[in-house]
C-alpha cells in the first residue's frame, strides 16, 4: 500500500481537475505558469499510476425521475457466497455502491430508484439472488451531503 | 417533479460523457454526425436545466492512503437539530455522504479515513457535535462496487 | 365488557350494511321480508347501543396523491406524557391510527403522506412534540390488504 | 399517478359524505343549493374514476367482543413467497391490514382478536403458513386514534 | 371466564392460608368465630372449584446449592412445534416456568442452576431439543422480589 | 455458601411436604416409621436453618380474573437507583417477581394483571417510578409450565 | 471449587513474579529473607497445584504489524456443534480468545489481524466452518487496557 | 508503523521464550549454537525496540476463586468523556481488558469476578462512573480458548 509520490505541481493540477474535470489543459498550464505539454504528461503519469482512475458526470437524479434512495443490508446464507452474490448485484444497475461489512450485515448497498414501487421491485431482485437469506432496508428521506470534493482537496493539502 | 424532456441526441451525448467527461465535443460531434456547436449548445442547455450538475474525478483512495471506509449512524437528541448538525458534519471533509434516514438513525453518513486510528478521530469529531446523542459505526471490509455509470446508462435507455 | 345481544335479523342487516353503507333501508327490508320501519328501528337501536359507531368513506389515496404510508414508532421521555403527546398527534391529520403499545415503542402510529419529502416533514412534526424522545420509521412498500369487511362478516357468523 | 380533477363542489360533497356516508343526496343538494340529480351524477363520476371506492361501517369491536389488537411482523424464508403468503393471510379474516415493508420485517400486519388466547391461535395460523419463517408480535394496550376523517378533510382543503 | 363467587368469609380464610398454608383449621375457625367444620367445608369447596390448586413449599435455593437463575428465550424453527418442544422442556426439572410469548421469542423460560457450568449444560439441553432453532439467555444477578402473597392479598381486597 | 447437611430422612420428609404442604406430621411419621415428634423436630430444624422458608398457596389466577401475564424489562437512568426503584416496585402487588439482570435491562419483572387495560395501568405505574428511564414489555400468550416441584424433587435426589 | 491454601510468603513470591516472570529466584529469596531453594520449592508446589499454569511473553503487536483487533460473535446452527466449531476455531491462530456465552451469540471470540483486508479473510475462515450460521463483528478502535497484573495483585491482597 | 527488522535467530529466540519465559538464556544459547551473551544482547535489543514489552504469569483463576467472566459493553453520555471514563475503569482491577469500539458500544471490557454477586458489584462500579449512561453485560459460560502462543508463533513464521 505504498503511496505514490506526488509533488506540489501535481497537487495543484489535481485541485483544478477536482473542481472541473473538463477544464482545458491550456487553462491549467496558464495558471501554474507551465506548458500545456507538462500538464498533459503529468496527468497521463497519474492515470498510469492509477491515482486518477477516471472521471464521472454528476447528474441530478431527481430531475431524471430517480428521487428514491435506499440502503439495503444483506444477510447471506454463507459468506462463501459473497463473491457470487456481488456478481449478481453488479448486474442490477440501480445498485450504485456495495460493501462487504462488519456488524450484522454481510453486504451493504445503496440503491437509487424512481419511487416506492420501483424500490420494492429492486429489493425483491436482490432478495431473489441465490445465497441471499434476508435483507433489511433503510430509506433516505433526504440526501443532504454527497460531495467528495471536500475530501479530495483535504487529501492534497495533507500530503 | 416534472421530468425535463431529453431527446435521443441528448441521450447519446450523455452516454458518451458518462464514459469520459473529458471527451472533446468535436469527438462527440463526429460520432453523432452533428456539429460541435450543436453538442456545445445541448450540453449547455442540460447544465442550465440542472440535469448535468458537474463532473468529478475518480481517484484511487487506497493509493492516496485512504483505505478505511466506515458508515456512521447518528442519533440526535432532537430532530429539530438536524439542519444544524448537518452543517457541522459538512465541515468535516472526511464525510463524503450524509442522509436523513428512516429506521433507527436520524442521520447516516459515509466516512473515508486513513486507518483505524484516523477513523476513531473522525467518529469522535462527529460525536462531539452539539445535538449528537450517540453514533454507531459499521466498518467496510471491502468496497466491492462503486459505480454510477451502470445506473446512468440505464436511465437513458429507459427514458 | 358484556356483549350486546344481537339476533339473526340484526346480523343480516349488519351484513348488508357492511357491504354497502348506503343501501336504502327499503332494499334491506325487501330482502329480509320485514318492514323498512323495522330495519330503521333496529339500526337505530344498534347505533344507540354503540355497536354501530358510524360509517366512513373508502377513498383511493393514491389517486388523491397520497401514495406514501409509514409506520412510526415513538419513544417517550416519560410515559406520564402519553396522554399529552397523543393529543398533539391527534392534531396532525396525516396520522390516521395511533396505539399505546408493548414492546420497544411507547406509541405506534400510521402515517399517510404524499411522498418521501412530505413523510420527512410529518415525522419531524412528531419528533418535535414535547415529550417525544425519538422515533423509528418503517416504510410500507405496498398496502396489500386493508379490509375490515372480512372480519365484520366473520364476527356475525360467529355470534 | 395523474391526479383526478375535482372542483369545489366535489370537495363539499365529499366533505359531507366523509362525516356521514348515509346522508341523503337531497340533504347534500339542499345545503349546496344544487339539485339532487347533480349530486348523484357527481358522486357516480367520482366512483367511476375510482376516487370513491366504497364505504365501510365503523363498528365498536370492543362491544362485539374483539378487544385485543396486535401488530405482527413476518419474516419470510424468501421474498419470492411474498405474493403466496399474502394470499394465505387474506384467508384469515382477523388480519385487517397487511403491508410489504422495509426494515426488518417482510410483511407487517394488524390483527384483531377476542383475547390473549385467540390472538395466540391467530398468530399460530400465520406462523404455520408455508414460507413464513418467523413472526414477532407487538400488542396494543390502547387504540388511541383510529380516524381517517381528519386526513380526508385535510386532503380536500389542500387540493 | 366466569368468576367463582367467594364471600367475605372465604376471603378471610384464604388470607390466613396465604400467610401460612400449614395453619390448623381450628386456628382459622377460632379467629373467624366459626366452626372448624365450616372452614373445612369451604376450603374443600374452593379446592373443588379449582380456585385453590394446591400449595407449595418455599425452599431457600441458595442454601440448597442452586444460586444461579437464568431466563432463556427460545426461537423455534416452526411454531407448529411449540407443543412438542414444551413437552421436552417439561422433562427438564431445572426449568420452573415456561411461557409462549409475543415479541421476538416463541417460548420464554426460567431456569434455576447450581452455577455457570451447570447453567451451560441446561441451556445446551434446551438447545438440543428438536425444533429449537436458537436460544438467548439473560442472567439474573439478584432475585430481588419473588412473592405472590402481596398479589393474593390484593386480589381478595379487590373482590 | 456452605450446604446444610440433610440426611435421607430429611429428604423423604421434604419430598412429602413438597407434594402437599398440609400433610399432617402423623401421616409423614407413619410412612417413614418414625415418631411424629421426630418429624416435628426435623422440620423445625430445617426451618431454623432457613432451608424451608415457608409455604405458599397455589391459586388459579385465571379463575380469580387475573389471566394476563407480562414480563417487563426496565431501563434505569442510573444503576445507583436500583435499590430505590426495587423498593417502589415492591409496593406494586401485581409485580410478583423482580430480578437485577445482565443484558439490556437493569431490572426484569413479572406482572399479573386482569386484562390489557389493567396491564397498561401497571406498566404506567412502573414507568412513573423516579429513576426509571424506559420499559419494554413482552406478553405471555400462555403460561405453559409453572412448577417448582419437579426441581425440588430433583434437588433432593441429587443431594 | 476448593481454594488452594497459599500463605503470605507464597503471595509475596507471586507478587514479584507477576511483575517480572524472569526475575531470578535468588533475587526473590534475598528480598523475602528466605533461601532460593525455598522459593524454588514453593513455586514448584504452586505449579503442581495448577495455580501457576505458565508464563507468557507480552509482545507489541502493533510493532509486529498486527494493529487490527476485532471481536467476532458467532451464531451456530445447533449448539450441539459447539465443541466441533471450537476445535476448528482453535486451528486459526489469529483467534486468541474464545468463549461460550449467554446473550445472542453462541461463541464470542477475539481476533488479531494485520489490517482490514486480513480481518476480512479471518472472519471468512470462521464463517466457513461447518456449523457456523452467521457472525457479527465489532472492531476495536483502540485497545485502551490490557493488563492482568492489577487483578493478580488484587487477588493476593484479598486472599 | 514501520516494522522492526528481526532475523531468523531473533525468531528462534522468541519462539523459545514464548513457550517458557523463564527458560535460562544458556539453554537458548545451547540450542541455537550461539553464546549466552548473544542471546542476552538480542533479547535486550528487542526489549529496547519495544517488541518485547514484558512477560506475564498465567494463573488459574478458577483455582484462585475467580471463575466468573463477563463482557461489559458501555454506552457513554458523550464520547468526549472516553478518556476520563477509561481512567476510572483502570482503577477497577477486575477489568482486565478495555477497548474503544465501533458498533453500538463506546467502550467494551472484560471483567473477571468471583461469582454472580461479585460480578453485580463490579458492573455497578462501572455503571456509577460519571459519564457512563448504560451498560449491557454478556456472561461467559466457558472460556474455551485463551492462548496467544499460537498467534505469536504464527507471526514469526510469517515474518
Amino acid at each position: 500500500m505504498a503511496k505514490f509520490k506526488l509533488d506540489e505541481i501535481d497537487h495543484q493540477i489535481l485541485d483544478m481537475l477536482i473542481d472541473n474535470t473538463r477544464i482545458p489543459f491550456t487553462d491549467i498550464a496558464k495558471k501554474l505558469l507551465i506548458s500545456a505539454g507538462t500538464v498533459h504528461v503529468r496527468v497521463k503519469k497519474m492515470e498510469e499510476a492509477g491515482i486518477i482512475r477516471g472521471s464521472s458526470l454528476t447528474l441530478d437524479y431527481v430531475k431524471l425521475g430517480y428521487s428514491f434512495i435506499a440502503y439495503v443490508g444483506i444477510f447471506l446464507e454463507k459468506t462463501s457466497q459473497t463473491k457470487f452474490v456481488l456478481e449478481r448485484i453488479n448486474e442490477i444497475p440501480y445498485v450504485t455502491v456495495a460493501h462487504i461489512t462488519t456488524g450484522k450485515f454481510n453486504i451493504f448497498c445503496k440503491v437509487r430508484a424512481q419511487d416506492t414501487k420501483h424500490a420494492k421491485d429492486i429489493i425483491f431482485m436482490i432478495d431473489d439472488i441465490e445465497g441471499v437469506s434476508r435483507t433489511e432496508t433503510m430509506i433516505s428521506l433526504e440526501e443532504s451531503i454527497n460531495d467528495k470534493k471536500r475530501l479530495m482537496h483535504k487529501i492534497f493539502q495533507e500530503l
